[in-house]
């Protein structure tokens, strides 16, 4: 079992489908009708319907008899994860002193292929809130913990993302010359830390430090902050130093943990 | 489409079995081998390691060649249901700063059959935390929050909770007797708060108030606390003006985001 590639006759379509009706829900479509989700996940009315009256028999789907949203059970598929996972537990009440001393939002993520991936998140009541969640995802060359992340794999593994890497420019200043970005990766790894100026989306200014266990780099950390509340001088000399001690502290917890 | 049972023939035994695979693992076995998951779910290991090669091949699932473990993507499911809803997104910083001002763990919830479902907690450091995260269920009946929920609830939807209920003593002081719980849900209707001593676990104190939208109860809001750190009386004299307070203020929000 060391061929991770499903040989087709193993591949079950019908789970990868019922998948598929599940995320087909979300912020813009808490409701649907057959026929909407039949159009979102592509599948046949039919094949739609069954999938519903499943997810429906087993408690993930409710319906007033013409639309159908899903139920809070599903967090439950979700919540498997995060309760097989120390970091996210172990990470928030840190995130929430730190979020306070700074009067700022405070994240936590891991790598998931070329993905950064929340698992924590403790955000500021602000008027301007950006809509992140935990389960979030962004491309992880654009963001301030997904440059601490990949400047914490190894040679080779780094050298693998970057090859595949098509990055695109999300804003003006996202960093796209792969050239550019390995001397940044290099300059990260040297100093612990990375800071991402606006490269994700105008305006959003965020800085990282790693989540180390036994040396290796197994998440990440943030700050993140607007271009108007914070200077890049104020991001260095106020946040680097409070954000460094409180990666220090949750990788302490993570080495206590053991596991 | 107005009947909510499904038929056998449309029900999607493989859907169902692959859901059942995601939530064999946990807290308590973040790893698993093939042998384990086949036992854990009571799969035969072909039909276990069909679903495993499923959910490898759509990256929820990881493998070092022996051991299998979700992947941060299964977050997408669970967040399908957080990102349709608004009130956990709504809840949040107001029971970030109800938390702040008691010292104390604050959530909120909604009911999901005979259980309340966590959609958004506040923890607070302390060396004694409660196992509780986003998603984690308790039968209402013992709860402060269940139990503002049922108050709230249709009379005819309540007596048909009351009806189907089977109340377990999880401690020695549990509310079990269905006249005197039924008495209890017309009290906290009549003063608008419902506060349990210790009837979930001994030590345990919480104090819950109801989330109104249009005049209907969607949601509740808790203190949760210990017998040690407070007397019933400072809950009643402190607790609850604070969480009366940061309930009417999420109404009011929810009212506003209309919906």
């Amino acid at each position: 079992m060391t061929d991770e590639a499903a040989p087709e006759r193993e591949f079950v379509q019908s789970l990868a489908r019922g998948l598929a009706v599940i995320r087909a829900f979300g912020a813009e479509r808490p409701e649907l009708s057959l026929s909407e989700l039949a159009t979102a996940t592509g599948f046949s009315r039919a094949a739609t319907r069954r999938f519903l009256h499943t997810l429906l028999a087993l408690g993930y789907v409710r319906t007033d008899g013409r639309l159908f949203a899903l139920t809070p059970r599903v967090l439950e598929l979700g919540f498997s994860y995060l309760s097989s996972q120390e970091l996210p537990e172990l990470a928030q009440p840190h995130l929430e002193e730190l979020s306070r001393a700074l009067g700022e939002s405070t994240s936590a993520s891991v790598l998931d292929g070329p993905d950064i991936v929340y698992v924590a998140r403790v955000p500021t009541h602000r008027i301007m809130r950006t809509a992140i969640t935990i389960g979030t995802r962004f491309p992880a060359y654009a963001t301030s913990m997904g440059r601490v992340l990949i400047a914490g794999l190894t040679d080779a593994a780094r050298d693998g993302y970057l090859a595949a890497l098509r990055p695109e420019a999300l804003t003006s200043t996202t960093l796209t010359d792969p050239a550019a970005l390995r001397k940044e990766l290099d300059a990260t790894r040297e100093r612990g830390w990375a800071i991402v100026d606006q490269e994700l989306e105008p305006g959003l200014r965020s800085v990282a430090a790693p989540l180390t266990r036994r040396g290796a780099v197994v998440g990440a950390v943030n700050v993140s902050t607007t271009a108007s509340a914070s200077t890049l001088e104020r991001i260095r000399d106020e946040f680097v130093p409070a954000l460094q001690a409180t990666a220090a502290a949750i990788s302490r917890d993570l080495e206590l943990a053991g596991g």
